[in-house]
């Protein structure tokens, strides 16, 4: 009797362990580190890329769908060159920190609704002086190309923006880091873009002036019968080189990554080999890119207007609250948008959501988070 | 029967239940995700530095033990701003190329031999190239003050750097990422070394030109006969701000950081709040406090000479295989190594033996594998 009691007393014991042991095999999965880089996103990613849709020039793949496993709504932010220089600051470091602390409050309210949020933003103003400082010295300091140029305003407005975030965020006792990444975009050296310089840098020269600035290899152009300027390229942007590294500090949670800045680095593959080249990509373009393949839940442009126009500049312009991407193509079409302006705003937009079926949002920064509720802005639909 | 039968089979399993829980919990401690940033990093971590001798001005600390989870060695290397640009040298982007090619491909032979590389580089000679873009257009264009500046070249720096290393590591078919990260530095405004600017900046001027500059604001010495410079200040540093996103990477164990470009851009606690301060701080000793803080393996710094040697200058000149922490703060004293070159080297080479307990070498960027094998350079010896 006592020793059938045993064996049934040891056959539970033994059952009992087996029984726990497959419970927690099956139902706790340890939580994977979401913070380290997987081999998978160590290779190029290029290979794999396919065409967004037939009548887009950009390639986007969502890269890790298992960045889902993140605590926090991840939110790109497309910010203008503009909100830290605006119209009638002198461009001192001054003025930009003062519009950096206002920007900077308005993005800590994001982060204190619970949003990640990963700052991509312009450099216009910033690019242009630095450039101005290249030309005006360049008799006794040999001049840095573009894509250096691009390569110091990144440092210079990563450091004003995460000096001023990061104040915030400890004033307002949220324990994040933020981190600013050097960040290179690879184009085409196929790319159209290449044929025709469109985008005009600096101020405006004398056509003597101009003269003499081509002789130096700087390509000219007449703009609007108002002078002319140093132009370069504007090519489609295509691959983030960084983007793994900011992927990484995405997924850490706790930090907010300012990448991507003037729209990245201008580089192309030569042979294996990458070089920078001439040329400023998009911002807002990159925006996309950045928010698409990170998977964000929403990328919002922030630029200097509430909401987007239609018939912009006519008696007939009419606010739109929201938009399908159908729409947009169709407005995109039909002329409704500045092309240097709201153009490529809608345009990064409608690929953001309908490549990843969520929302984009165009808005000024202090209605980002009324736009966030829905209340103001214009939304982009699937 | 049954019934008790039944009884102990289920008391058995009871108990089956509970021992193997009670077994998991405190026999297999879950791994921690070793990229997060913990709760700790994300403290200051000012409050609990501790001087590190009574001798010593710099106030250190090892921040993370857990950091021994890593696979690989970390090194830590400060690589001299001559390792970009050299004598001759027209300071092109092209000759900046050309010598961070060269110094890659050592970095690169490092991360070959299993060491987790991570760089701090100097930025004198590009400093003073956009220091002296700045004034010569400060009629037109708001200048920039100095820790601007350093962003500035932290950006360009570290893209030059970034890129070579990028292209060399794929040619060797090395997967791994590279990621600049623009870092501050906090000083102490009571620093006694904001009451005597010693460091100067760019070019010569005449006194007349100096007395022009002295009203814009700069601070003007005059450099042994030479004729007159802008000088500034070259504070202790005191705390990495970016620390913990730089530990965050360096953990990854699949990025190559590149940090505390020129030594960080230099800012105070004033009431709480970050502010940029004008100066330089030494890469040397950035480097030092970084690779302490993240309790690197070697800390290697890289300069143009192969090793240390004592009577430097005189005919009596004798190289040094080795010292021990106690020796170098005697040559220190004895004044055996040059004020603005191999003595802040020896000093934080020595510092971050005496904390670290572990090895720092000095020698030239071509020997950096044979110092590493003991082969040549000079070792710091606990």
């Amino acid at each position: 009797m006592l020793e059938g009691c045993t064996k049934i007393f040891a056959l539970g014991l033994l059952l009992g362990t087996v029984l726990t042991l497959l419970f927690k095999k099956f139902f706790f999965k340890p939580q994977e580190p979401v913070n380290s880089i997987s081999e998978d996103e160590l290779s190029s990613g290029s290979e794999s890329e396919e065409l967004i849709s037939e009548d887009s020039d950009m390639q986007i793949e969502i890269v890790d769908e298992t960045i889902e496993a993140r605590k926090n709504p991840v939110i790109v932010i497309a910010l203008g060159g503009n909100a830290l220089l605006q119209k009638g600051d002198k461009g001192t470091i001054e003025d930009q920190r003062k519009n950096a602390k206002v920007a900077c409050k308005q993005i800590v309210k994001l982060v204190q609704k619970g949003f990640s949020v990963h700052v991509v933003h312009g450099n216009g103003p910033q690019a242009g002086a630095v450039f101005l400082q290249n030309v005006n010295s360049k008799e006794t300091i040999p001049s840095n190309p573009l894509d250096v140029v691009v390569s110091e305003t990144q440092g210079l407005i990563g450091y004003i923006i995460q000096q001023e975030l990061q104040n915030e965020l400890d004033k307002q006792g949220i324990k994040k880091h933020v981190a600013t990444i050097i960040t290179r975009m690879e184009v085409s050296a196929e790319d159209p873009a290449f044929k025709t310089p469109t985008k005009p840098i600096g101020k405006f020269y004398t056509e003597e002036e101009a003269k003499e600035l081509e002789k130096d290899g700087y390509c000219m152009k007449e703009d609007a019968g108002r002078g002319w300027r140093i132009t370069t390229f504007s090519p489609q942007p295509l691959r983030i080189l960084e983007r793994p590294v900011i992927e990484s500090l995405i997924k850490d949670g706790n930090v907010i990554t300012i990448s991507c800045g003037g729209g990245g680095i201008p580089v192309v593959d030569k042979d294996g080999e990458i070089q920078g080249v001439e040329g400023v990509i998009d911002k807002d373009r990159a925006g996309c890119l950045l928010a698409t393949q990170v998977n964000a839940d929403i990328f919002m442009i922030l630029t200097d207007v509430e909401q987007c126009y239609l018939d912009w500049g006519k008696e007939t312009k009419r606010p739109l609250d929201s938009m399908t991407v159908e729409e947009a193509e169709q407005y995109l079409e039909e002329g409704h948008f500045a092309v240097g302006s709201m153009y490529p705003k809608v345009q990064s937009a409608s690929r953001f959501t309908k490549k990843t079926k969520r929302t984009a949002i165009i808005t000024s920064l202090d209605k980002a988070l009324e736009a966030i509720d829905g209340n103001t802005g214009t939304r982009m639909l699937n």
